[in-house]
């Protein structure tokens, strides 16, 4: 696939795609005057409020779940952000505690497709990858699904780029879900525009798309994918561990989520959905520093030697075999 | 101190200024026709000589201190790197084993010091905080120290930019280094040119400038520091983790040695050898996310709550105290 191309959002201010969606949504709620910021977040979400509120002066609370990793929630209080942890047995527990908060204390929040200014940041995607291929559009876009607000925001920046005439075309929009954890893809598949609770969060590691409770029915990341004649791929944590070893010869260090377009690509060109020489972007939304431990056990330890010992020049001689130190 | 400024490389490819370096000598190894890479790191610039000659083509080794993070190797690992652990007593041994490995198998050095190319992209440092201080030079420019290589290359670049007439002075640069390992900081301190070995380079949080085995005696950093009319300081960890959380505030996640430089700068402004009114800026070289433990037991453990409670809106109530949710 020569005109593959990775859209690396694994640099980012707090290190993932979501500091796009924050730097519209609390410049917006500092000009509409608001100093308490409250959020529900499994981890990135939060993470980027806690910076973008701490720079804004405005007070930032983080709703995150019981299991949320220990190094994440490290982050958004480092960054500034009070955290609670919330227990949970059903996700309605939570839509009526947040429905609670709102109301009683007049919160004002920062959940995705509940602020209707995440998406309007979330959304630079397109003009960004429409502008860094000198204002060419791909045939395919491929995004990491959770809740979905991503896919749904790029897709809305392509419309608006085509509505004023910048562009002439909008691309195939391709989502990607963990096997493990696939609700939308499951809808897809079964042809509906409606997806219903399915699968198990905690049972894949791309932690940040791992959402077996899809917000409104991910109606609208499907319609995205219906609109746009696209398709949806479920892929397995082993071909998720496989894309980010590959993004790793590339020099880009992703989150599990973010290589799961890579391996969601993959599946697709096999499958003969995607024409090996369509031109076809894949979104990395995150860095792999955010899950430090993900490959942990899975890669072979490096050996160890005596810095005065033969052995240690003989195997790192044996690791650069015949390669020539020079190649003239 | 209304004019200190954060250069911020925790938002570099792989999360450290070591980008910059691997950046130009990745290049100009890969212009000589270099096909193997090896260089000896604690972390940092082992990752990022992964990436770079990842992407370059280029097989790459790093050889680590037998106590680097399992995160980091995984890390380099990931981005396509052969990692191997030497275990030493001295590093004497270190030094010979890479005599040994350069002369028995020609192997082309990344070594900091060792290679001259790493200066030259390291000292872009001193170009773009000109070019973004409006072609301003600063009172002061304050840098973590390990083995020196950062203060000396932004030293290298301020005075290439005065010789061809960009700029007409050169800050006062600024070392610092953990108290618990800090040769370069006692060299100053006795007026001495080269540093003795000293402090435990595992006795601190600030992992990527710990280094009790100064290269060369340290004699390049402190000659940047006495040619500039600089200054050189220790500092504790409780006092970089205080610096972490300030950092935190203005939406920046620091790893310790990147923040030890804003402790640096309070202690010398306590001390009255920076003034208050001073331009000063505080380079932080990498991301907290490159130790993500760092902080781990030192902040307080969020509450958790039922989703269904009275007693989470009485405690988010709480979090916001008085706070209107709008200020207007």
């Amino acid at each position: 696939m020569p005109d593959l191309f990775v859209k690396n959002d694994s640099v980012s201010p707090t290190g993932s795609l979501k500091d796009r969606s924050f730097a519209i949504a609390v410049s917006k709620a500092k000009e509409l005057g608001v100093s308490q910021a409250f959020t529900y977040s499994s981890g990135n979400a939060g993470i980027s409020l806690a910076a973008y509120a701490s720079r804004a002066r405005m007070k930032a609370v983080v709703a995150v779940n019981a299991w949320a990793s220990a190094q994440k929630i490290l982050m958004m209080q480092a960054l500034g952000a009070e955290v609670i942890k919330l227990d949970w047995d059903s996700f309605e527990q939570v839509d009526k505690a947040l429905a609670v908060l709102r109301g009683e204390l007049r919160l004002y929040e920062f959940v995705n497709f509940v602020n209707p200014f995440r998406h309007e940041g979330q959304k630079t995607y397109a003009y960004e990858i429409c502008e860094q291929l000198g204002w060419q559009v791909p045939d395919y876009m491929i995004h990491p699904i959770g809740t979905g607000g991503g896919i749904f925001a790029t897709w809305k920046g392509f419309n608006e780029l085509k509505r004023v005439g910048v562009i002439k075309k909008t691309p195939r929009m391709i989502g990607v879900q963990p096997a493990a954890c696939a609700p939308l893809v499951d809808a897809f598949l079964r042809g509906s525009r409606e997806a219903v609770p399915t699968g198990d969060a905690k049972a894949t590691i791309a932690q940040s798309i791992a959402s077996d409770m899809p917000f409104d029915r991910g109606r609208r990341p499907l319609r995205a994918v219906y609109e746009s004649d696209g398709a949806m791929v479920a892929v397995t944590d082993e071909q998720i561990v496989a894309s980010i070893l590959m993004l790793g010869q590339e020099g880009i260090y992703s989150e599990p989520a973010g290589a799961a377009t890579i391996a969601g690509a993959q599946m697709l060109v096999r499958q003969g959905v995607i024409e090996p020489g369509a031109t076809v972007v894949c979104v990395v939304t995150g860095s792999g520093l955010k899950q430090p431990d993900v490959l942990q056990g899975m890669l072979k330890e490096p050996v160890a030697f005596k810095a005065d010992s033969v052995e240690l020049v003989e195997h790192v001689k044996g690791l650069f075999g015949d390669k020539k130190a020079f190649s003239h």
